[in-house]
């Protein structure tokens, strides 16, 4: 049975366990609200599912609770953001207000971060640039799991992409993709019902084609969006690549199979090559391209355009990019946010040894 | 029966072409070196088979042989450049060069492109920024053939993303991906051969799964990168989505199902929201992130460490996004460009209606 908590319950509760760890208040606050959004949207394996993992990292000295973020190089259109490992959470952010201010002086800026942990979901990041008419873009690399096309070993991460995008009196448009068939999280959710997967989903230790969502614990691993070769999976893999690059190699951060691992029990990668994990960030200014009322009046026609085409029968409506996370958000804002009882477990389990209250 | 042409041989002839359209000499070879770019990389849809189409754009005054390219709107790092209904094929290497220059000056550098027409693939323009040790982005809208998820209509286009990187001693990453399950051109390959297509290429008019190439002409639609919903179509639809507002909304130009078609013969779409096709392009100075030797060394042991991935059983190599057009290239200078009969005879048309030899 999922047990419901309240957004503004769960907030506080992460904010004070952020706290616990020595995070300053408002970046305590800042990584909640960040965590926060994830659930909110309902990205649940992204969200409050995490934050024992991030404690665990914290008490294995991966993750730093007090960094010292900086600016290590810069143009007037990009910077190289050092996180000191500090968590992605509050990193990331940092990094994103960079690629604003860049774009409000020069029409662009693009962020490139060395040595953070992870940030969350991507959209919290993208969005921030929204508010300000811009595009917001954000992108991260993460801990080996997916094997590009013809490998049997997994080289790169389910590397999001978010890209923002403001409209007129439409709501934003917000895709917000990993490069891999299928998210992690969904996996995670068949291996606790014990369901299949579709095909293209994973492939077993060998790289054949299977349904077991258990085989990517049996050195099996996800695949990149397109499955196989002839639906396309050489365009995931390299679009997994180019998140990789972007964010690992451009910065400093490790890339590919050095990426370190979520879970602190993993070993950490032999003979890595950079520091940390990497992310990228862009924001670009509309009014650097054309008018922002000619470009909001002209995405709410593309919006419109999208939202009333012509569906296949049994469909409703064609959805435009975050349309499903929105509708989320509007529901768990309102009638709570539900976990699962190993979540709402984990979360009892901190708030003991943290000498805190869930309730 | 395949015919072979020198690569020599089809430049002379390809700007003669143009020239005898009324394209400036400069303009003229240009546009032919672009074309020609598609056949020695193996895109054979996207090469001289379409030399007799934008002729016929000209016939049409659809495409003007001698534009006014120029820019309409700048920041420090962006500009919106207007095409004058040009050749795509002239018109997006002025706008690349827009983007290197403003990245030499700021960072990185950013245009988004009306008024324009198809500009041939996107890899040509992207590699531009890797001589000059930069990254290189290349996308471009182009006429509805896809539909997205859940839809019966065909709403964007093919929509290339290139995304190019330079390396060290390793030959430069260079990903260009049509944001569909699978390019046009391979269809038209089907089509020929009367072949089935796999599942997850096509649907009938109806939104149903189909494996039949030629539904596209009886009113069916591309799927996007992803096939359905469950393995990811929402993915492949978001992308196509992006390229289409980076280069139509954000420029001026016609975007979704407003994009002109590239045949000449097929009527304009009626209530037009902008100007001709739309095209993106960036360039990102990697010493604007970090020094480039660095940065290369890096790409260099990325690039060797997926190459030498244990591949599953049957597969050689994991390929490097790139390595096999680049294969076929030096392939296709030495032994010459194979044309399928009709394509010879398209030009062979166009040699006599030109007063010019092929052979």
């Amino acid at each position: 049975m999922e047990q419901l908590f309240s957004y503004n319950r769960l907030l506080l509760f992460t904010q004070q366990v952020f706290k616990k760890i020595g995070c300053p208040e408002q970046d305590a606050l800042l990584a909640a609200k960040v965590l926060l959004s994830a659930d909110l949207r309902g990205i649940d394996s992204h969200g409050v599912a995490r934050l024992n993992g991030y404690v665990r990292l914290w008490e294995a000295k991966r993750a730093n609770a007090q960094p010292a973020v900086r600016i290590i190089h810069e143009t007037p259109s990009t910077a190289v953001v050092d996180g000191d490992s500090g968590l992605g959470l509050v990193v990331a952010p940092f990094a994103m207000d960079i690629a604003i201010q860049k774009a409000k002086e020069v029409g662009t800026g693009w962020v490139s971060v060395q040595n953070s942990n992870h940030f969350g979901i991507a959209a919290f990041h993208a969005q921030k640039a929204v508010e300000q008419d811009m595009i917001g873009i954000a992108m991260t690399n993460a801990s080996a799991l997916v094997a590009p096309t013809f490998s049997i070993e997994r080289l790169l991460g389910t590397n999001p992409i978010c890209v923002a995008i403001p409209a007129g009196s439409e709501p934003p448009f917000v895709a917000d993709l990993a490069t891999t068939t299928a998210a992690n999280g969904k996996l995670e959710i068949l291996q606790r019902k014990n369901q299949n997967a579709p095909e293209g989903w994973i492939q077993d230790k060998d790289g054949n084609i299977s349904t077991n969502p258990h085989e990517l614990k049996a050195g099996g691993a996800l695949l990149p969006l397109g499955g196989d070769r002839d639906h396309g999976s050489h365009k995931g893999y390299a679009l997994g690549a180019i998140v990789d690059i972007f964010s690992g190699v451009l910065s400093g951060a490790n890339y590919g199979p050095w990426v370190p691992p979520f879970p602190a029990y993993i070993a950490m990668p032999e003979d890595m090559p950079g520091k940390g994990i990497g992310h990228f960030f862009g924001a670009m200014r509309i009014d650097a391209f054309r008018p922002a009322a000619a470009f909001k009046k002209n995405m709410d026609k593309w919006i419109e355009r999208f939202r009333s085409a012509k569906t296949v029968e049994g469909q409703e409506q064609v959805l435009i990019p975050g349309d499903p996370e929105r509708e989320m958000a509007a529901e768990r804002l309102t009638r709570g946010i539900p976990l699962l009882p190993a979540v709402a477990k984990d979360l009892q389990f901190l708030a003991e040894k943290f000498d805190l209250s869930l309730s």
